[in-house]
């Protein structure tokens, strides 16, 4: 048997994430091959020096000969139909995947029958850029890569995607996929929707362009990512994001009260001032004495992952052990 | 008489701005000297070999004898007993301000007697942090810096600002004190308080902060500014703060609706994204063939600025054409 490091790497959707992924797997000295629908992207990592095909069918051949891990970067609308090739042609391998939203990724992966070879992954990256020619090797260092821990999840086939994520340079959270996604709402897709409406806002106000500045310009970044994406992502994960949005709505709404009534923001100011020095100030342990495949260890990484830990070097597994 | 970009310049407040100022304009060969109110911040000044004093009267006598430019970088609740001082001690030099909120620091001069040699000032700048130590001599490079053409505005005192803001390496953006407090509301007040509210709602979920990565932390960024500051300017801009936020209060309701209904965020996000995108191309023309004294100078360049049309070299003035 490889070993997860030795394991080759099969990256469906050569977007930006995906095309990242292949170009940072290879930089690694990974074996790395892949597929994405249109020629242009395939051709253009072709021209790049990689390996990348428009054949889908031989694409998922080759995995299941070589015994890869397959890694979904499609966008979620794309999911199902890939999945439907996956479990046709190459049912047995690792799989994984790079989508946002973990729940209803997980739900498409069990209604393909391909739930016990896989393990949800979420990188905490990106730009407002998309397509090969957008990717960079380096997007992941550094950056928290989310792999789930839901109960049906196989030490093997996690120890094999958490190698490819510290091969990318990337800290891996262990995170259980409700739990992700409440997260995600909060700290990627409610940012989003605040974005897009502070553009709206201030486009509609003479001579805000003209004096905009760092508060702007941060505030509304991410407003500049293709409006497919984001929607892709928000609607994906509406059952979390209503909740997070309502309250923040809420909190506005006190504000605007407070300001209109006693001229006065102070409890929205000084409360979000001491959450942001709280985020500032929170601290990433790394997660070294879990092993993988032990005993109840999806609860204790989900656990490690919660209270901040982050998987810096490979841990340990179970059948690795002498 | 002097020429503008002899004027000595004496800086009232040394933090942030008004520190990063005095670095600025001694880097521009200018003669510059200010006080601050704290022992602290003025010994920092000093020790960095700056020219700083807590003695306040001393300052604006030496600011009459030299006929200097004065520059007020105090906060709001600062400004009026320090406009009392100028009124006794120094009332014939021209004056400007810094402060964010431009129709309540026109009033407060007013209210002075100070308004026929004063011209409003915001640098559309910043950080999170605050005091001289804070400060930056490159703080104001490449950034709009507004100065006010209200209806009072002399000529030559504009042209001595507009000097002092061009050698500290911004470029001037001309602007009427009403449309420049709009303006702040929607690209400045208004991203201050989304922050607050996504820093709270953000850590009311677990495994948020371990999470959060570009988005969070970018749409977040000001939310580490000092309360008291973020108050100020947002309490001070209270009538155009409100409209805008009330738009992006019902902007996010109607996209929550949506959302909830027909899972879509669809309008929200178009519109969004369209109003980034027209950002990201907005064009900033110099402004070159206006000369500041002549006929309807003012609102020619209330129209400039208005169009985006920036000052990026001094413009002449009517005194200084042979």
């Amino acid at each position: 048997m490889t070993t997860p490091s030795e394991t080759q790497v099969c990256v469906l959707g050569l977007g930006l994430i995906g095309g990242s992924l292949m170009r940072a797997a290879a930089a690694a000295g990974r074996t790395v091959f892949g597929y994405n629908r249109s020629v242009d992207g395939a051709q253009a990592a072709t021209f790049d020096g990689f390996d990348a095909s428009t054949d889908l069918d031989a694409v998922l051949r080759r995995a299941a000969e070589t015994d890869a891990l397959i890694v979904l970067a499609v966008p979620m609308p794309a999911l199902a139909i890939m999945l439907t090739h996956i479990a046709e042609t190459a049912p047995h391998c690792a799989l994984t995947d790079v989508v946002s939203v973990k729940k209803a990724v997980h739900d498409e992966v069990r209604a393909a029958g391909l739930l016990p070879r896989f393990v949800g992954g979420h990188p905490m990256t990106g730009t407002a850029h998309s397509g090969w020619t957008a990717g960079d090797a380096g997007l992941f260092r550094g950056t928290p890569w989310v792999l789930t821990v839901d109960e049906h999840v196989d030490g093997q086939v996690w120890t094999t995607v958490m190698e490819l994520a510290l091969s990318c340079g990337a800290v891996v959270v262990p995170a259980r996929s409700d739990e992700h996604d409440a997260a995600a709402a909060a700290i990627s897709h409610l940012p989003h929707l605040t974005a897009e409406a502070l553009a709206i806002t201030a486009a509609e106000i003479p001579l805000a362009f003209a004096l905009a500045a760092g508060s702007f310009r941060d505030s509304t970044r991410v407003a500049a990512t293709a409006p497919d994406l984001v929607r892709a992502m928000c609607e994906a994960n509406q059952a979390d994001l209503l909740p997070v949005l309502d309250h923040t709505i809420e909190l506005l709404t006190k504000a605007r009260d407070s300001l209109a009534r006693r001229r006065s923001v102070a409890e929205l100011v000084d409360a979000g001032h001491s959450a942001r020095i709280r985020y500032d100030s929170f601290s990433r342990p790394d997660i070294m004495a879990i092993t993988i495949g032990a005993e109840n260890w999806r609860d204790e990484l989900a656990a490690a992952g919660r209270a901040g830990g982050v998987i810096r070097s490979a841990l340990p597994t179970r059948d690795s052990r002498r």
